[in-house]
């Protein structure tokens, strides 16, 4: 009876990447594997929350052409990145390709801007989108987006009337913009995916949040916010504003001067991976990601699915590479079923990222294994 | 409607000690706590397998009595040990208490015997009992159980006439044994509670497969089992019959001299403490201990829960510090529910020591919600 249940039922494999030990759709395979090894069908579905990893999750599902374009780093060095082309001229381009964070060696915040994103951006519509949305999150940049801006015509001016580089030092100066010559098929025509809603200044925003892990030492956070202040009165915006923090500020500009909208990428990339429809039709999800912690319910992926699927009635099970006991409790409060720890030995961190695949499948096994099994006990006692 | 069903149910909370970081009573405490933490009822019912902990399992069972009695360790240095006494004049005393591993800086393998654990049976004797287990399991000793049948009266002779010491070079040294003083309050009233099967020679035997375990180099290890064979030969013995090997050959020379029963530790425990009664009343069981690995399915504690429940119909989930790959699948050979790995992030050894009691619970609380969750899944659909 409840064997036959199983057999019938589905699990959703659908994890973040593991960062530095698995991609999301390695993550959702090793997952898969653990399922299925426990006698029940899977589904793979890997999922993203605007940062990296994201244009890989878009594209599994399927229906994109991908096409590589040139542009440059957040150093401005040379760089191909990705353009996802979808029915109906809709782009998608990924801000940590091109502004994702350099080699510890090179690494300058001062000296990094989104003028590769700018130029992707530019590609994506010379492709003939109509349509384009940005994967913002996993930036190395704190510029305000201003050097996105500037590669799509834009002049950034400082007090003397100098023009200025599209870079964090040159937000420090920014006294004026001119976007007289700003690419017109950007209006209306942008979305911006972020992965988290922070504002552009204040505790959580993109200098004091976030600009740290970016390499900045506390004298240049303050400079920072201080410049993300001045960008808003510049801008006209309210600086308080969720969202316009993400990826060091780049949606600002282009929300205040090109009408872009800005949305969850984790809510983004469940609807277009077509999420909804893969959970309602799945008795279980599985989600995964490499640290569960008092962030991960503010917006992370697998906060998202526990969000989605749980109104829906369909349990989600999420599995961290590290539990912190108040992220655990976060997403038990909005509804998670189980939160496990995967690591199955004493590990040193670098051990733990090479084991990742194979500890995925061994815990998803042992949950696939429960759900079946405490199944099977109720139908027989019911 | 599942809610009322997870309200009714009892989760059975049966682990091993996890040596060095949780006693058996302290990881089932831990494990009830997630339980309730999770909203359904708990029973603790620690757990052993004829090694350390295990007169602490059945204390914690109720209804003995417990003295201490002055005798020796493994290195013959004074030291107070219990005796548990039972109705019926049923007494356990456990070799782990007066055979144990010594501090490592004063380890001599040669030099450990058994003697103390004589001194305790006979203290036992004069206490009133009329039967005695021994708790065979966790000793640092590979005497072939000389020590403790000198102690309680026979005489060890070398070929020369000489007597001998009760200890491994003893034993390296015994050409007979002049039983004749042996205790007469002996004879079948003596029970083996033995954590192993293990022959008493051979690649799993008391030298080969533990001696180097207990501080044995390759030379003593080949000395210990070519005198275990000798051992064999006085006492008339097979040397391949299974349990004779346990605890460094312990229950060999009582076997042949006394009419003692050899009798699997971890199935005397689980009967002694009530085991069959309690998880049949619970609708899960969760066991733990410190490593899952080949060993665990061939007669450890958490085996024996799985193999004593799953005929019943009652799952068990394992919890392990250290899950190996084939631990986990020799015990779902077994019929295992569940084997989850219980640490919470990248920890070294001695970190994962001290978290055990939080991972426990962390962990024991995710799986008793996915019990209660999936037991509503299956609830709402039927």
């Amino acid at each position: 009876m409840w064997a036959a249940y199983a057999d019938a039922a589905v699990i959703l494999c659908c994890p973040d990447k593991l960062r530095g030990s698995a991609t999301a759709a390695e993550a959702a395979a090793a997952l898969a594997r653990g399922v299925r090894a426990a006698g029940v069908q899977a589904r793979e579905m890997p999922l993203a929350d605007g940062g990296e990893g994201t244009l890989d999750a878009v594209i599994a599902a399927g229906g994109a052409e991908v096409f590589e374009v040139l542009t440059v780093d957040a150093l401005e060095r040379p760089l191909q990145v990705r353009v996802a082309m979808f029915e109906g001229g809709r782009a998608v381009v990924e801000m940590a390709e091109s502004a994702g964070h350099v080699e510890e060696a090179a690494r300058d915040v001062m000296a990094a801007g989104t003028v590769g994103v700018g130029y992707a951006i530019h590609a994506a519509l010379d492709l003939g989108a109509r349509h384009v949305t940005v994967a913002a999150g996993g930036t190395g940049t704190v510029d305000g987006g201003i050097g996105a801006l500037r590669a799509l015509g834009a002049r950034l001016l400082a007090a003397d009337g100098s023009e200025l580089e599209g870079t964090a030092a040159g937000l420090l100066r920014l006294a004026e913009i001119d976007s007289s010559g700003l690419d017109p098929r950007l209006r209306g025509s942008l979305r911006i995916a972020a992965d988290v809603s922070a504002p552009l200044c204040g505790r959580d925003g993109a200098a004091r949040g976030f600009a740290p892990q970016k390499g900045a030492d506390p004298g240049q956070v303050e400079e920072l916010e201080a410049a993300l202040g001045r960008l808003a009165e510049i801008l006209g915006v309210d600086p308080a504003t969720p969202g316009l923090g993400a990826a060091g500020g780049f949606p600002a500009p282009f929300v205040a001067l090109a009408g872009a909208e800005v949305v969850s990428g984790a809510a983004w990339v469940r609807e277009t991976v077509g999420f909804d429809a893969a959970m309602a039709g799945a008795r279980l999800c599985i989600t995964a990601e490499g640290r569960v912690d008092r962030q991960t319910a503010l917006g992370k992926t697998v906060a998202g699915v526990v969000e989605a699927a749980t109104p829906a009635g369909v349990p989600v099970v999420v599995v961290g590479g590290t539990v912190e006991p108040d992220g655990a409790e976060a997403l038990y409060d909005l509804g998670a079923a189980g939160v496990f720890g995967l690591l199955g030995q004493p590990s040193s961190f670098s051990e733990a990222l090479t084991s990742a695949e194979t500890d995925l499948e061994r815990t998803s096994r042992a949950i696939t294994r429960l759900f079946a099994r405490f199944a099977g006990e109720i139908s027989k006692t019911d």
